[in-house]
């Protein structure tokens, strides 16, 4: 097994530093690629351990590039959840003022986020689209741009000086990156655990995906993610990306998922992996009845009544 | 273990007759017993092997005497079922004509089956109750009434002739009848099976019990029996005495028993056993999902999930 | 309209007690009848305005003889319901000392509440069943036995003592009635009230039942009592009787009634009448979403968008 | 109200040639605008009755832009759909052969349905990514490539040939447009009509959404689209984008409409409109009970219970 990390490059962006942040990083060759499917085609060719992208961020949602890479082809599972916040940095030459900035750069993706503190602050800057927010920061370096929207981190990169930090539109802008690795048996159980699956119906009568949640409702599993990806088969036939909460080992998760692959048409299970947003011992009490210690103990009862004994 | 089956009696009745369908029944010992309550007590107490006593029937619905033994106090278990359709005869003293009957008697159970008849055919016939349908026809014997209505079955110990034969108000009138024994291992699943609980709500949230009922229903079980009976707690206060397709060695029962030991306050199991309206192979199609091969497949999946092996 | 009450006699018993505390039966004639059957027939006859009988009782539950006169025949509907708390009183004849009781009498119904008293006070005493509790107290005051349970209140009327009260083995031991008459505007809505119906199943595919129920839970509506009844039609075909919180006037309960009447076979409406057991004001908090005013407003809601007016 | 339709442009491209399949598009003028956002806010700002965009396609799933501006912003409402199936053209200029053909073009949303074809005929050939397919064969036109992928019918706008039609890898490629205008009275029902929400939930309990989807599946309405969008709230916070059979004039979506606005925090409606898939008389039974004239006949019962008028 190679001892690298595939990321979505390239050096530099919001991806790495979000890598950077997984201990296992320091020990690993992290490669960049230029593309989400190239860097998990990269794991698939067994060039790399595991690949680290994108996956869902609090502005444009599920990010679809990765969830259909995960949705179709050869198999691939989730080891490990990183949140990061995204506040960007307006990076200039050393010497630029605000007042000098008449054309400003970053990837499309930062628009959103930088938009009103643009206006407020430089409203007659021209906006130029760049490839990728590290990619501007060069071209600032290079005096293409007079300024560029980026993470804090890349200007020591490029030589450049952060004129403003913290610049953010939405509250709580935050990435959600997956480390993705061939199947295998998932991490261990931490008590603070997120599961990935797609769900694909075996038809579509009402109540059909009402059913199917029930799978998880029934057995009090909150959900955090729910997004539909188009089948391929025409308009109006999706399969459905969910996170639940909980770990595989856990039995309430592991008979809702029992339950799903006996009404869904397909089941693919993505991993259980730590949770990100809270740590072990912060999860909501469980609902009555929906523990592990109640599953077993109602599993031994059913177990004594088939045997005949006592109750 | 004694050799003998305690009876709900006296000899005679429709509940001898049931009895005597079951092959088990010619090599024991039949012993009459005055009420359901005594023929239980007489299995508790280890003096019969089983008790056979009616449980439901089709005018009364569930006979609230028998469902309260089974609720209550030390737990019993049912084995085998047994449906008995219930016509009369009206039984007389050889020589008597229809014309000659001024005065009819039988058990006061037996008046709803009856009455139409009795209108059309003898309205001016006085009716007195008789404590079970085989001492009215005693007591016609003895010459205390002119007619009894009883199984025709009954004619011959009492010396009598029945004038006419299959009278039943009620199309389909039918008495479900249970053989009871103290908890073991339950019968062998056939393929045409019921099981039997009792189930006490934790709480009475608006949905409790459709929740309940939902264990069930998310599984393709079909209820055939569902009977509140009041705990004793007060108004309003109410376990369910419930009958359910399937046998608790079938995936999707077991599972359902044990999604209501997680839920519910209190679930006793009260036996699976093979049902007597339908024979194996006349049970309806499962739904998709709900088979044993199916919840094996998913438990299987899971398993290899959970290991990390190829999905 | 006659201007009289049937109730369920004779006269001296807890039915009529009940009866006294509604304070329109001051003004009406109070007819006893001898069975609950009788006294409903006087309301379809019009030879009496209402009728007052028994319907649950925290030891047997719904009272099936009641239930069953509601369920089937010329309709009627409930207006007002009563809950009697039962206890008993031993009464003898003035003189009689507890060590000179040798017999008992009562009705059967009373015998599971003075069991365990009788067991520890009169541990030998005879006991013989009497037609009614008022009928028992009477043949105590005629010599023929030595003491009756019944209600306090027969002492006075013939003439006997109370050698001891409060008798109860079950705590909480309630007895519900209800006054019965023809269909008509029911009682204005009080804020606590609750709903009666009867409901008919289309078919018994796995879930009927619960999907029934959910036409209550989707709309946060509790039960009170859910008592299933033979519809007649064989084996394992039953109706439902089944209280519910609120009025018909509440727009969930409205709505959830439409839904019933849509997806049942047949329902039948029995009525929506103060409730006895909470006064107005002390009903649970409603879930939200289910109050009239959030039912107003989102069909105000849909009116506006389907006229396009400013949503 | 200007008697003009604006579109997502440029001319030449599948948007205009699905728009001049409504016949009410022969009357307007027709406004080609450079995005979705443009020609939504044209229809905003009154400069244009309505806006014709594409909102779905069986590759992608739901086209995020367009929903996240029919989500957020003044409220707009969708009028008319329709489906177009989308299959290319490779356009060349007169005399080019297959052989000559070094580099291609088109809109990258173009490559996942041509990329088989390329590889099994063009495997050679250079991709360049064009800013729409109708600038694609302009780029054509002027020899800057040698083919472009576009529509067959924008061979005769720009003086080219088609080389090959009908090329798509994936069958039943559609693309689904809607017409949408300002709010106003939704079009009349058709008997084959679709109705659009988006939904915010109130919680987040396990349960919640699939509660929210019960308000469909009890009143037996498929859903076509469901589809999740980030609230801008952080991660994890979705609203819910809903296709839903039926029209807001049905009664059984009206009511299910109404629970929706009951138990979400919000809810907008996006209108009611044709089907383009099925035509009216195609449309799928309606389960049992859910017919307008089930609902009629129930909401007059439930009227005639309250005020007391005959059952």
């Amino acid at each position: 097994m190679p001892a690298s990390y595939a990321y979505l490059g390239p050096e530099g962006t919001f991806t790495e530093v979000a890598l950077r942040t997984l201990p296992e990083a320091a020990t690993r060759e992290l490669l960049p690629y230029v593309s989400v499917q190239s860097a998990l085609d990269a794991v698939r060719a067994g060039e790399a351990e595991a690949a680290f992208v994108p996956i869902e961020n609090s502005v444009e949602g599920g990010i679809t590039t990765t969830l259909d890479e995960l949705v179709a082809g050869e198999p691939l599972m989730i080891y490990r959840e990183v949140l990061l916040s995204i506040t960007f940095a307006l990076l200039v030459r050393p010497g630029t003022q605000l007042s000098d900035i008449k054309t400003v750069t970053a990837h499309p993706a930062a628009q959103p986020q930088v938009r009103n503190w643009l206006r407020a602050n430089l409203p007659d800057a021209v906006w130029e689209s760049a490839a990728s927010n590290a990619d501007g920061a060069r071209l600032v370096q290079e005096g293409r741009y007079d300024a560029a929207f980026a993470g804090e981190f890349a200007a020591a990169r490029y030589g450049l000086r952060a004129l403003e930090t913290g610049i953010h539109d939405a509250e709580n802008a935050q990435t959600r990156f997956v480390l993705v690795g061939r199947p295998a048996r998932p991490a261990a159980p931490t008590g603070a655990d997120k599961t990935s699956v797609v769900l694909w119906q075996r038809d579509d009568h009402p109540g059909a995906l009402r059913d199917l949640l029930g799978e998880f409702a029934t057995r009090g599993i909150n959900l955090m993610l729910l997004q539909s990806r188009p089948t391929g088969a025409g308009i109006g036939n999706y399969c459905f990306c969910i996170d639940a909460e909980g770990h595989i080992s856990d039995r309430r998760v592991a008979e809702a998922l029992m339950g799903l692959k006996r009404i869904c048409l397909q089941v693919r299970f993505l991993g259980s992996y730590p949770r990100a947003d809270i740590r072990p011992g912060q999860e909501r009490t469980a609902l009555p009845g929906t523990s592990d210690q109640e599953f077993l103990a109602a599993s031994d009862w059913v177990a004594r009544c088939q045997d005949g004994r006592f109750q």
